[in-house]
């Protein structure tokens, strides 16, 4: 735990309710009112149960956000909402949408293209006067409440994050009900990515006590509630814990940035499509491991407050998990070779800014040797 | 917990560092800073210490806080600070002269005395535009994180709570330095406070699992500290945990406000001269005996959590802790006696926004009974 210096800065008004995304018209500014989502969201009827809440505003739809968005998916739904004048921006969905929408909300005022702003863009951001909504629809990303988006960048190929400070939204708007129809495999994948942005807070190098508090609460919490949400989707106590997890990871996340965990399911992500929370929790185990490096007392601590003997046994115990949830645990089952390794390992090492929170030694031989221990 | 519906705001920048309230000349808006703070901070050089800091910037000092302020000290104080044009306010000191400087922060452009705007008062603040500057001395009262501040109503006779949207620092620096000569005794019992704020934001009826987290924290974070800070005043890794702990406890009871134990504080502190800690503590191991009536899953969880048998375990242990620390345990210790308790009870019961939220029936026979086992 950091206890010489740290800073904590939460500006986004959470508001948490069973149903509540049913009537939000108390939350927007002005009447153009923009909802951003993945095609699924919007042929289920999701999108508009949303949108059919908001008497009396004007709301459009864009509805054709990916996974994994690409850049040129920004600019587009940026242009569409300013032909229309969007004064309030709704993102609704997984990590995609909500991070979508958190440029789009500020490419309404700003003018260009993300990339003006981005990966070397030079421009800045005008303080956003948009409103920005975001609503989660999985129990996962913790997006709703952090300042970054990730994209795939079209012209580099790779996915990239992109951290500012007009990206923390007006309102989290966390209504369980979102979750009820997600499949099984998203469960499980998106709920593991929620309890490695917790784990990857936790032994953070850049850690705070406030952060640490809100870790391990989300940890228990989605240890005690994602068997029951996988194998009983509609367990409404199970689906309130796990979105509930999700937040609170994302706040503790949100201050401390995430680790290798995350640097590494880059490459596995866009190279290997793995979807987020697989790319994430392949490693969660193998990191657990080697954070005992710099993190031994703390990681020891958690190990037993989670109910385990020790780190290794956390470690163990964190795969079995995934093993029930029916999630890959070796890297050769998302279609990863040894020759792969170097490429995924530099790649990884790429995305320094996350890596090197890491609590071990993260360079491309200590990288190298941790994919191959879960080849 | 409340997982049904939950709102978190907590929009404070905190600051945490070692000797950060040395150098915070970059945090300051417009060039005339007042500094508000108690005579014993202002004699033995606290205040200008962090004055001396502001290169380039006006620093006046408003020094005549006294404890358990009153609302003719908050008149007086605006009136010095609108006379200097003020445009950053500082407050440096325990709960009182942080409370004072949120009210007076917005007196300087809102007209008036404190009475038009509370305790009856009919005029609502203008949105803040001076900067409001908050530096905990004591790791205790947690005002630093909190909307709230606490006045001796002179007209009433009564302290009474102001609750305040433009109460919110613009930032809180929170620097363990400030702390290390408290005296042991304001050690005890300003951590005691601490103490009871994370507890009564954890068995609050309005509780949240984010602040339940973080009350988890601050519990824990205390016991294991507050004998070393006290025995060893000069021990900075203590200290650092005490005002760490204090903030957190803030932030959670920020959210969930207090409970009993803040309700009777008031008259034992108006009524029978008791320090705030004091006040709050001595019914702190009576209301967790109570606590069980409608919290008793979530406190037993937390007894164990804390290393105690059960929630009698833990009252118990709260009691000798405080015998430790040399604190009453005892109301006849304050000079209370029998014949003053259906007064206190009566008091307590007043303050019905905190008392209610208690997790126990509290009628005047509950709270008499209460008083009366701790007599």
């Amino acid at each position: 735990m950091n206890m010489s210096q740290f800073n904590f800065w939460m500006p986004v008004h959470v508001h948490f309710g069973v149903g509540i995304t049913k009537n939000m018209v108390n939350e927007i500014k002005g009447d153009h009112v923009l909802i951003v989502c993945d095609p699924f969201l919007y042929k289920c009827g999701t999108a508009q149960g949303i949108g059919n809440g908001l008497t009396g505003k004007d709301v459009y739809y864009f509805s054709e956000i990916e996974p994994n968005p690409s850049t040129t998916s920004v600019d587009k739904c940026a242009e569409y909402a300013r032909a229309n004048k969007i004064t309030t921006v709704i993102g609704v969905g997984g990590g995609s949408s909500m991070d979508v929408s958190k440029v789009v909300s500020c490419l309404i005022t700003s003018p260009g293209s993300i990339y003006d702003y981005y990966a070397g863009g030079k421009q800045v951001f005008k303080k956003r006067t948009v409103k920005l909504i975001l609503i989660p629809t999985t129990a996962g990303t913790g997006s709703e409440v952090t300042n970054v988006g990730v994209f795939t960048n079209v012209k580099a190929g790779i996915k990239m994050p992109f951290v500012c400070g007009e990206f923390w939204a007006d309102c989290a708007v966390i209504d369980p009900e979102m979750t009820y129809t997600l499949p099984p495999a998203v469960t499980a994948s998106t709920g593991m990515d929620a309890f490695c942005h917790a784990i990857e807070a936790y032994w953070n190098r850049e850690s705070l006590p406030l952060c640490d508090y809100l870790a391990i609460g989300a940890m228990k919490l989605i240890l005690e509630n994602i068997q029951t949400a996988y194998a009983e989707p509609n367990n409404t106590a199970a689906r309130g814990a796990m979105i509930v997890a999700s937040l609170t990871a994302g706040v503790a996340f949100s201050q401390t940035r995430t680790t290798g965990i995350h640097a590494l399911s880059f490459p596995l992500t866009t190279e290997f499509g793995a979807s987020h929370g697989l790319a994430c929790a392949i490693t969660l185990p193998a990191f657990t491991r080697i954070s005992t490096e710099m993190a031994s007392e703390k990681m020891q601590e958690l190990a037993q407050i989670l109910g385990f003997r020790d780190v290794n046994g956390l470690a163990d115990g964190l795969e079995k998990l995934m093993v029930s949830l029916n999630m890959p645990v070796r890297l050769n089952q998302l279609g990863v070779k040894q020759e792969d390794l170097p490429h995924i390992t530099r790649v990884g090492l790429g995305a320094a800014a996350q890596m090197q929170l890491t609590p071990a030694t993260v360079n491309e031989a200590a990288i190298q040797a941790l994919l191959e221990s879960i080849l």
